[in-house]
């Protein structure tokens, strides 16, 4: 894990929030390797989940929101952690991990325990007052939720049929930690999949498959990830059923999280990387309740009208980075050399090719160089790098994972090809000059 | 713009946020039109600014940061709109909008002014006090200085080079107002370009006109933009030079937002997209006071040391979404039928394709419409639409800008074609089934 971290901040994949003011905690950013990584796992997350599917559709919901919703979801009343503050060495702690009554850390004496909401709060407006409160949304599958009429209205879509949206919720986390595994500012990538009732059992079925399949096809190993079903005290007020997909991280995490299923963890460094549950009515009929509108779906062809059952694949995006990060980086010996790599799926991989010119001070093989970057980059994200040797320059590829390395070298300027050398195997294939282009569109096909 | 906002609802290109609750003053949510939408017009941005050059670098920095940083970059103390409140009818003003200090709505005195701090605050941590207190970013900027020594560092960039993000901040605004035009929760898209000092006019007025270009080439029309230099008053306490880059909105916009180019506005429509400033070294310079930490830039080169200039190009991503659907809508007399187009650029548009099978009670056309469909969705977002005539059809898919339409009918089952009609010209090509990916394709390079 430290040899992660140190990565992350050296090759600029994720930075502390805030560094220069000695950080705020538990929040980060994403450096500009970090930056792309984040962008092709949410591309290939929409592509899998809305484009290449005929039922679902994308939304795009504000993280502020009506304050009303989280009374109907619960949240207002419900969501919170027992904490107690140790009196001898004033840290704070969850009821759960107070060693009988006492402080874990000191061994001191412990206060009553407190209820802790953990909604962040703001102030719309002009006067901070409980008319004004609004909250940072903790999730985003509320935003869903409150759309849900106008989406069936403007799509047209028909029952089974979901919702997808990728982007920020924020929790008052009181136990943070584990580098960008639970931070206070998250992105989630969410699918409310509105179904019959009668249905749901067996779409949720689907969908436990269907998210666990989709974590292996982008490189996560087997043996690194498995199904949990949650026993049954351990389900949310709203779930009937719920599975999280955990990944085997090299950390040990404890502390389950509820009703929210982002964090739960059954130790061991097994720990939520998404959360399937089947919510069945509850939110849709909460809404309907408070808001007093009809957010009844219409059944054209059986003439019925019913409150959709959902079922709901919800995954953390800033943890999903991590998983791939920690099971992707590999060690290994190249010619008594240790050589790092980062195995990234080639959709996942921040840079896609890199061009490495052999002679830096050759005017002709730096014009070939160049002239190639430039016209790959109108197809994918590439890197032009000439500040080192070769070897060098391969190393800082290997161990940011990128898929392809180009070298242009003497023999280019006569036989007008390059050298195109394979991230895992290491082999190299002479490629004409302007086949290139293609080559490595195919290989990412 | 009515006909706009009525068809954002319908077709679910942006939804009121918390409808069902009566709607959160000022925030909207993107339905799916308008999610494909807006993903759109980032990739453009991200694309031509990120990936198509070789001097910008990508970031992605948490919106809740340090609250030191809002002390460095003056928005603790100066971000603020003077206010007054109309003692009749209870109305709050900004004091510039004031009639000879009486209530613009009712002619009522009005309260002494107030100074009014327009970030929107949160407290991390289980208590609310001083020390717990932080803002939502009121600007993205500020995560791209705080992180500048860490990209140098992890990206080894050499001056003039550029750190590119989009994301979203948050502003307490007053006067809202106008769809999406003014609200509390937008989205960003900015570059922090640094250069040499001595160099930044020239480079300034370079990003004035590449910005420009950029939305003529996604197709807004020049009549309607335009660039418009601040005058010396108008100028924020940071900037050097300014230049705006207005868009003819079809509605009246007044009162300028200082310092932060996210709402100045010059009337008649006129209102700004998009902010180019000339920002110096006024924010490295500040970020170095106050976290005594050496932001100096190491020119290995000349071997001299400075901070560099900032010159940065600003644009809001909701604003000109509003912008691409206004410019684009245009009505059409065919036929004597009335033909309402949203002519958007083709990289823009939410659909690419739409297939549209002439009769939905022949199983053979609904087979060849479906796996087309499902072949075209591994390459684009496509739709399938067989709930009504096929000129309906047609005028579904114009007024949400989808460039092709796709019939099957009875004679593709002998001739293996398909007819694709164009949404701008209206002609139609017969191309064969094994074709279409490829045809379409072409046309979306």
């Amino acid at each position: 894990m430290d040899k992660i971290v140190s990565l992350c901040k050296r090759r600029g994949f994720i930075f502390q929030s805030s560094e220069i003011y000695g950080g705020l905690a538990s929040t980060w950013d994403y450096g500009p390797l970090g930056a792309e990584l984040k962008r092709n796992l949410k591309e290939a997350w929409w592509r899998s989940n809305v484009y290449e599917r005929d039922d679902i559709e994308g939304l795009d919901a504000s993280i502020l929101m009506h304050p009303m919703t989280w009374m109907a979801s619960g949240h207002v009343t419900s969501f919170e952690d027992t904490l107690a503050d140790c009196k001898s060495c004033k840290k704070r702690f969850k009821v759960e991990h107070l060693v009988k009554n006492k402080c874990p850390e000191c061994g001191g004496d412990v206060t009553e325990p407190r209820q802790f909401n953990l909604m962040l709060k703001t102030y719309l407006g002009a006067v901070e007052n409980e008319a004004s409160l609004t909250y940072l949304r903790p999730e985003t599958a509320q935003g869903i939720f409150v759309n849900f009429q106008n989406v069936v209205n403007a799509s047209r879509k028909k029952i089974p049929f979901g919702i997808a949206q990728i982007g920020k919720a924020f929790r008052n986390e009181v136990t943070t930690g584990n580098f960008t595994f639970r931070s206070r500012e998250f992105e989630q990538m969410e699918i409310e999949f509105f179904v019959k009732p009668g249905t749901d059992e067996e779409w949720y079925k689907k969908w436990v498959e269907d998210r666990f399949d989709w974590y292996i096809k982008f490189g996560i190993k087997k043996e690194n990830l498995r199904k949990r079903p949650h026993e049954k005290h351990e389900l949310a007020h709203y779930a009937k059923s719920c599975t999280d997909i955990e990944y085997k991280f090299p950390f040990s995490t404890k502390g389950a999280r509820l009703p929210d299923g982002q964090g739960s963890a059954s130790g061991g460094g097994w720990s939520e990387l998404e959360g399937i549950a089947n919510r069945t009515d509850f939110d849709l009929k909460q809404h309907m309740n408070l808001s007093t509108k009809d957010l009844q779906y219409f059944d054209e062809e059986t003439r019925e009208r019913y409150i959709p059952y959902v079922i709901e694949p919800s995954g953390g995006i800033d943890r999903s980075i991590l998983a791939f990060l920690t099971d992707s980086y590999r060690e290994e010996k190249v010619k008594d050399e240790k050589r790092v790599v980062l195995g990234l799926h080639r959709k996942l991989a921040p840079i896609k090719a890199a061009i490495l010119p052999l002679l830096k001070n050759r005017d002709e093989i730096v014009k070939i160089g160049k002239s190639l970057a430039a016209d790959l980059r109108k197809s994918m994200r590439v890197m032009y790098d000439d500040t080192a040797s070769i070897g060098r320059l391969y190393r800082r590829q290997d161990e940011i994972g990128t898929p392809y390395c180009i070298t242009v070298d003497v023999e280019s300027l006569t036989d007008k090809k390059v050298t195109v050398r394979d991230r895992d195997s290491m082999k190299q294939d002479r490629v004409s000059l302007p086949q290139v282009k293609e080559y490595l569109l195919e290989k990412f096909e």
